[in-house]
């Protein structure tokens, strides 16, 4: 890695982070962004929720974990169904509170609140930056942040759910490139370990399915960016495809979606706690078409929410 | 451009293409993934629709003019707005037909159909193969393209409609990289001149606002991929921005949004004739924030629709 590093000018987060880390003693989330202090009114456009208009400290300040994934309806599933659980836990019946935006919804029952980030990097990159503004202005202590979805498994069987333990770019590189005024940072997307353990630790002996850690690879097209041979266009052949998931898989990539590394770096370049949790739908390797039925794919979707639900309702 | 294609090895699509142009005659979509032959059934997955579970042609094989856009709101007041003039032209009363899958939601009136391609170059990319495809299986004829959008303007007044001759990346490259298999292609990013033509000449004289042409930037982020000073992060100076913001204006750029390149790249790729048309919702050398009130954001959002909407309705 350091010789990477010193190629690519990877950025060294240890050190930019520790002031904010160390300061960091009363668990507020802080912002790496000096200009955001002189601004009277920020409109945080995509949410449509601004701080002169909204009281975040009161709409969101009790928040402790937040939940992101891709469609909006899992996230509406996901709140609807630990709702129970925690109004029995917290002795009190919650109301589900739930806001939507032309391209983001939001759904929050007492301490959870979840947000679909929609498809890919740029998506996700638009809500993360305005989810952290709107934790630093509501000040939220210590939240976790998790994103819960779907994905293609590497060598694996299709339902098995994946703990991500490091993000890779579509070359193997452990990190997430931005570009920023037309030129290219790499940001290391690294993922809390201790979480990654915390989580597989809540795995029941009585699972009716696998749950394993590994990498994740990120790309940003579902099709021919993953190798499949079944998009609209395809420049390569189907060994071609096979050649690269068997490099994948030797080194140690269990699974493929469309968001990782950016979660990753930019979860750590904010300082915030985070984890990854995503069912695969199909085993690449066998095929690139996901035909399981529609009821079972919704089953499958729950797994990854069951295990961030055991996490929430352990740590309140 | 001829030395950049020899170091970056720009894909020639001209040559490629001839076969697919020329063999063309009948105006049927073509699709260039010999694969597809072999498969018995197409799930369109993020669409939710399959081709032996739906008829297509049935379903699909009227559209002429496919319209999309970023939210999903807009795309539905565009179908619900152009109604009413093509049922007056087509002389019947039409029906409007939608059909949401938890990712994307389309809305059909007569030949014209309209999908939200979420944000970003991975969400539009997704929604592209599927469309592509599905032009193919409804065996459409000569069915035009266009993006309706929102930008960021660069140095040109708010409300101001951009027509996009060309789109660039965030270095002004006029391509778009795709990462097949781990390795980088370039694809150029262009678009039909003469359809640009065609739609600058819809422009009213007394329309209340400029309609002008030029190229659009494209980048993978909102924040400080445009230069923003306001996200959660911001790793540049007032002075960085603006000498970038100049830098591309010197280069012929009038806007900034998130999907150009990968739209005109992959659409020529499929022989697909398209358009981009973007309102700017302000001019990002006077500030980062849009803080023009709702109300007037919806009445420039529907300028764009306007000109497309003209273009219809002259086509028919």
């Amino acid at each position: 890695m350091s010789n990477v590093r010193k190629i690519l000018n990877v950025v060294d987060l240890s050190q930019i982070f520790d002031q904010y880390f160390n300061s960091n003693e009363n668990g507020l989330v802080r912002l790496r962004n000096p200009n955001l202090k002189s601004l009277d009114h920020d409109f945080l456009y995509h949410l449509e929720l601004g701080t002169n208009d909204h009281d975040f400290v009161k709409m969101f300040g009790d928040v402790k974990f937040i939940c992101t994934g891709g469609t909006a309806i899992r996230m509406k599933n996901f709140i609807n169904s630990i709702e129970p659980e925690l109004s029995k836990k917290l002795k009190t019946k919650l109301e589900i509170w739930q806001h939507s935006s032309s391209r983001y919804s939001m759904y929050k029952v007492g301490p959870v609140l979840a947000v679909n980030h929609g498809i890919g990097v740029p998506s996700l990159q638009i809500l993360l930056n305005e989810l952290f503004k709107l934790m630093y202005y509501a000040k939220m202590k210590n939240p976790v942040i998790f994103r819960i979805g779907t994905c293609g498994g590497v060598g694996i069987t299709p339902g098995t759910v994946v703990i991500t333990n490091e993000g890779v770019d579509e070359e193997i590189n452990p990190y997430f490139v931005q570009v920023v005024l037309g030129k290219k940072i790499h940001l290391p997307a690294t993922l809390d370990r201790q979480l990654v353990r915390e989580l597989k630790a809540l795995v029941n002996s009585d699972d009716p399915y696998d749950t394993i850690i590994g990498k994740t690879m990120c790309t940003s097209d579902f099709y021919e960016g993953q190798g499949r041979l079944d998009g609209a266009f395809c420049k390569h052949t189907i060994a071609d495809k096979m050649d690269y998931l068997a490099k994948l898989q030797e080194a140690g990539v269990v699974n493929i979606e469309m968001e990782c590394t950016a979660f990753a770096a930019l979860t750590y370049q904010a300082g915030i706690k985070a984890g990854i949790c995503c069912v695969a739908m199909l085993d690449r390797f066998k095929g690139d078409q996901i035909r399981t039925s529609n009821e079972v794919r919704k089953q499958w979707e729950l797994r990854p929410q069951d295990i961030i639900s055991r996490y929430i309702l352990r740590h309140l």
